[in-house]
């Protein structure tokens, strides 16, 4: 049978974890709900069903040195500019064409958690069985609330594998709530499983412009050809691109404990909380606080105080130069701090 | 005519300033409601009536490297051992004493402060004329409402000098509201006048366990004389140790901007603001907040940035090693910080 490979696309730059993400320091390279960094908890979670060398990590070249350090070891593919998932997986499905059309490729944003992590794999390795018989599958969240900032797919028929009959953007609440209600909805987690021929041609079909990076790749471009030939490329979503234009998609539910950390709030929300739903490094004093969630990012040794008296519901982060006070529920707000910040700190 | 001293009580070491207020860096050496330590802010006001050469600070004897950085020059009453204020002005009344027994003392908290300086000299050079009449003389400030932590002091007569009818403690909400619509209350700030062998002669009588200390004083003790027998006073202030039993006390009501500066709250209340209430240094971001006092007292010269989003009326400071986040309304509260904080960060 042939090997499965994992495509984990690692190239995302947000600001949405300032001040401990930075332009040198993505959110993929933070350690976000659990110990080690995002990137690397992606790695390990899928590592079982594709084995380790088969892990190829996508990455923008102002990210290298500090993804290996955080992943040292597997192949990378280093994007000299970013152009969004659609080139991305143009790159991944190649160059895996190249050594096998028939393997199949899970194409995986590296930077979202799952609490079951044997529950994911699960759900994946069905995904993954139903890419080998032909078909390009996607895994549909199974949704808990009608959130309104992820993209919603509907599924028809029965069973652990079903057929994709749309996909929707981010509805607005009314939507939500009416995708939720009728069970057929699930959520997109941009999880995408196909062998490595079929997205080729795929891509072939719906996204022409790509076919020379393409055929460049399978021929065994050097670096030097790929960082020619990336910047021209278009920067667009493989869910818009492609997948949203595929005649026939299965999507396989699951239930894992998923969560795209979208922002602090979803950090705080998956944090151990005491008593009073507070989540604080030891180090922190809280008086009278409720439901807050403080988290300390100083590097070296020195010891530091964060002491919140009085307050509720507040996210309080700090690093060596930045610190930042915002309600839990405003916390997607933080991008309007980065846009007011100096180069420097950005 | 006599010469005229101010003796500025410098030995204190409060917990209300956290994190800008350590053992080593007590509320006096911070700069506070302005630009300057409040101790250096204390001698500029007091300079002028006095003469700088006649300023004595008594201070404790772990801040005299960090006092003298300050207020370099000045003659220091090193006490080994805190005292409370009836030992401390003992001994600066002694000292005087021993130079000129008319000299008039003003004696004076080194961390409070006063927008309008001119108008405390205007009020201070009353109070020392009265006292160079042989009259223990302080100084009420006119109240503008019913604070309920501090000492009132009651008045009779007219004019710019009045006579004291008696001192009262912190009064509960109820009698501080009488006191203050009675108009014949002011608060008490502390500040004392009195000529040197008068004081020597009040202090005698009323805590004549004082007396051999003044003594040894007058008698030109040296630092380890006063070392040897500092310990072994009594801990008593000044107020209820001399003040409230001295037969007949002038009160010079004052009114030019005092405040004692008991919180973070009374800080912010001093700052300037924006037009959305906002006190904050250039190098903050604050995003839809109103109402915020925020303090960045990192040293050396490396970039920080504070961020605030979308909250109100709340006081933040953060130094290298300490960040406090507390409503201005319960800043007060910061004390309870302090008592939970390794005696490392104290």
């Amino acid at each position: 049978m042939a090997d499965t490979y994992a495509l984990i696309m690692a190239g995302g730059s947000g600001t949405r974890f300032w001040p401990a993400s930075r332009r040198a320091r993505p959110k993929q390279l933070l350690s976000l709900g659990g110990t080690a960094p995002l990137l690397l908890q992606t790695v390990e979670r899928v590592a079982p069903l594709c084995g380790r060398e088969r892990v190829l990590i996508s990455v923008g070249k102002h990210l290298v040195a500090a993804t290996r350090a955080v992943v040292p070891g597997l192949e990378l593919l280093v994007e000299p500019v970013g152009r969004n998932t659609a080139p991305c997986i143009a790159w991944g499905a190649a160059a895996v064409a190249r050594r096998d059309p028939a393997a199949v490729v899970m194409a995986l944003p590296s930077d979202h958690v799952t609490r079951d992590d044997a529950g994911f794999r699960a759900t994946a390795a069905l995904a993954v069985e139903a890419a080998r018989s032909g078909v390009i599958a996607t895994i549909g969240i199974q949704p808990t609330h009608p959130e309104t900032g992820y993209g919603y797919i509907e599924a028809s028929g029965d069973g652990p594998v079903r057929t994709v009959t749309r996909f929707v953007e981010k509805p607005d609440r009314e939507r939500a709530e009416k995708f939720v209600a009728s069970g057929r909805f699930y959520w997109n987690a941009g999880m995408f499983f196909f062998r490595a021929g079929d997205m080729v041609m795929e891509i072939s079909r719906h996204l022409p412009e790509l076919v020379p990076f393409m055929r460049a790749v399978t021929a065994g471009a050097d670096a030097a050809t790929i960082d020619a030939m990336f910047p021209s490329l278009p920067a667009v979503s493989i869910d818009t691109g492609v997948m949203e234009k595929v005649a026939r998609m299965a999507v396989v539910p699951g239930d894992f404990g998923w969560s795209d950390l979208g922002s602090w709030q979803a950090v705080s929300e998956l944090a151990a909380v005491d008593t009073r739903g507070n989540a604080a490094p030891a180090s922190a004093v809280l008086v009278d606080s409720e439901r807050c969630y403080v988290d300390d990012r100083r590097t070296g040794e020195s010891k530091r105080t964060i002491a919140l008296v009085g307050v509720k519901d507040l996210v309080v982060v700090a690093t060596d130069d930045g610190i930042l006070v915002v309600p839990r529920s405003e916390a997607q707000r933080v991008r309007e701090v980065v846009e007011q910040l100096d180069d420097e700190l950005t």
